[in-house]
């Protein structure tokens, strides 16, 4: 059997991806499609409109054949660790193909990966710029191009990722409409996520914008998962601890913990803090990022313990006769059914995390729970 | 001048509070009354239905003339500390007497006191009871009276405080009415803070209870401020953090920490979170405090660092003449306005406590904030 690789956060799944999962397969003559999915915390570190669960059933019963967790240790990451830890689980789950939406998939992505070990590392401590905007500078005058939208970034990531890891698949982007209005305003069948997400919202209709199954999960909602809920555990934990503890958190480091820390003294609502922290050194991902970190109480210690698995959210009966095709061969531990060692083991991470999630109301992620099956 | 002290919550402030300065005051010939007052936490560790600044307003408009606050690190302890704290500072404030209620007011709370040096210490470990009922049981053996009903345990408290400290105020003890239905049902205007208090989250009409400064100030509540709201902010910190660490938190001892962790990664509300941690060897006013604690991620060295002070909350002209003629010889110091710099420094504790408290939707409860004057 042959497989084609996604790696998705599926936030809702909707009729777009449907569309892209068709399209991935068609291109690839693939027989099984194969998810790597984050879990309740997306790359920026934000909740889920709905809990990992819900996302897997609805991807398998589009078309997805095998959903596997991307550990929130490489799912909450800028694109590069994200990338390379999204691609390390597919690499090692044997996928021919991975492909990928991208603003601009015509692009020689391998080529900028290759211009950018000439790059000038010494030039990149500006520290009234983000690391982004110096490399950019840097990229468009080598390429001609910079690198500003969202998935030219992440395709990029994935070439980058592919090259240092010397992974066997193949790279396949393809276009992918994505543009500022997009993700506002929902565009008929094939909508953004980020405008799907926004019309839940306002309370808007959003059935013929995705299928029955996220459509029926969506209308359960009694609250809508957000960081204005999350911020009083935040504000909290860093008005309590003291600087120098703040500071043993990933990422929270040189002067950042007192500025966090201020912010949440004088602060009472999510928004208005992280318009308090904004500087031009922090993009609002990383600190969006940060804020997980933090409210995780994440470690630099936690980070250093943490070694990638293949935690299997569920299959169809496709999926499970490739994962029992491949799951012999496979380099990572692959964790099916979550018991208390795990939890407090390598599993904890994300246990913790969707602890943190269960304060939305949601049941619980983790524990005891195995893979869904559609078999 | 002359002054009588008093040690209270006024969590609310209400006629039997008024009743019971003037009969101090008139039993004692003062000129003033001092009431060194719990802030925005009560002994149990349990959040005051109002902010400190409405109760200590209601005070001095009803007869107190001074308000110093009890710092949070006394104020949230057991019988012995709380009492020590409290008249550690009313000592310092020179008060000529201190008068209390007491259920039984003729027992001979002195000779307990002398009772219990004889008492045999090796014979308090039986970890299966707590340390309050195998007391009682030596004390009954000797004195014929055990301490059971809440005022005569304070009582015991200040005369064995007022022992050790060798202060020089005289303790007067006053017949309390307080009983377990007082505590439950409205009796009238005159009425116990726990029934009025059960009587406001019952939508019920207080009015005749309380004065109108109370009456004005509950009325103006939006939510009553309680345990299950700040409830997510400890079990997160609880799951979120490793029980090594857990471990150095006040009072949070010898796998105490363990059974707290679990209980919050399986508990939902403060409620059944309570009864699961619940064992005969810890009272729940035990537990309610070590919950505090957590949530004010209180250290053993955060308690180390600690030394008391006079806060002071408010005063009439009265209040401002008297604390005219001690200051000069007061042993601790005297915090009027609190600054940017007390705000991480002697006073961190309070401070942390009241951004706690905040939380409830009061407003900044320290920084910059001077005394009510009534003058």
């Amino acid at each position: 059997m042959k497989a084609v690789g996604l790696v998705v956060e599926y936030n809702p799944f909707h009729n777009g991806h449907r569309y892209h999962l068709a399209q991935a397969k068609r291109l690839t003559g693939a027989d099984v499609v194969v998810a790597v999915m984050s879990g309740d915390f997306t790359q920026r570190g934000e909740p889920t409109i709905l809990d990992k669960w819900s996302r897997t059933l609805a991807a398998l019963q589009n078309g997805v054949d095998l959903v596997v967790e991307l550990p929130v240790a490489d799912a909450v990451q800028p694109a590069h660790r994200f990338a390379m830890g999204a691609l390390s689980l597919l690499n090692d789950l044997q996928v021919a193909d991975v492909v990928f939406g991208a603003e601009h998939p015509d692009w020689d992505f391998a080529a900028m990966v290759k211009a950018e070990q000439d790059f000038n590392q010494a030039a990149f401590h500006q520290f009234n710029n983000t690391y982004a905007t110096q490399f950019n500078q840097q990229l468009e005058a080598v390429t001609g191009h910079a690198l500003t939208d969202p998935n030219d970034i992440l395709a990029f990531a994935y070439h980058r990722a592919k090259a240092a890891g010397d992974f066997g698949f193949h790279l396949q982007p393809i276009q992918r409409v994505d543009n500022h209005y997009a993700d506002q305003q929902l565009t008929g069948a094939i909508s953004s996520a980020g405008a799907i997400r926004q019309a839940v919202k306002g309370h808007q209709d959003v059935t013929e914008t995705v299928p029955v199954q996220t459509a029926s999960a969506l209308a359960k909602l009694t609250t809508i998962p957000n960081w204005e809920q999350l911020y009083p555990l935040l504000a909290n934990h860093l008005i309590q601890t003291p600087a120098p503890l703040l500071e043993q958190t990933y990422q929270v480091k040189e002067g950042l913990e007192n500025r966090l820390k201020e912010a949440a003294e004088r602060h009472r609502d999510f928004t208005s803090f992280l318009k308090a922290v904004k500087t031009k050194r922090y993009t609002y991902g990383r600190l969006m990022r940060v804020a997980f970190y933090l409210t995780l109480n994440l470690s630099d210690q936690d980070m250093a313990n943490y070694h990638p698995y293949h935690r299997v959210l569920g299959f169809t009966a496709a999926g499970q006769a490739y994962l029992h095709q491949v799951k012999k061969e496979l380099s990572y531990p692959l964790i099916t059914k979550v018991n208390q060692r795990m939890k407090n083991a390598e599993l904890a991470l994300d246990y913790r995390a969707g602890k943190l999630y269960q304060f939305f109301g949601t049941p619980e992620q983790d524990l005891t729970r195995g893979p869904i099956r559609l078999v």
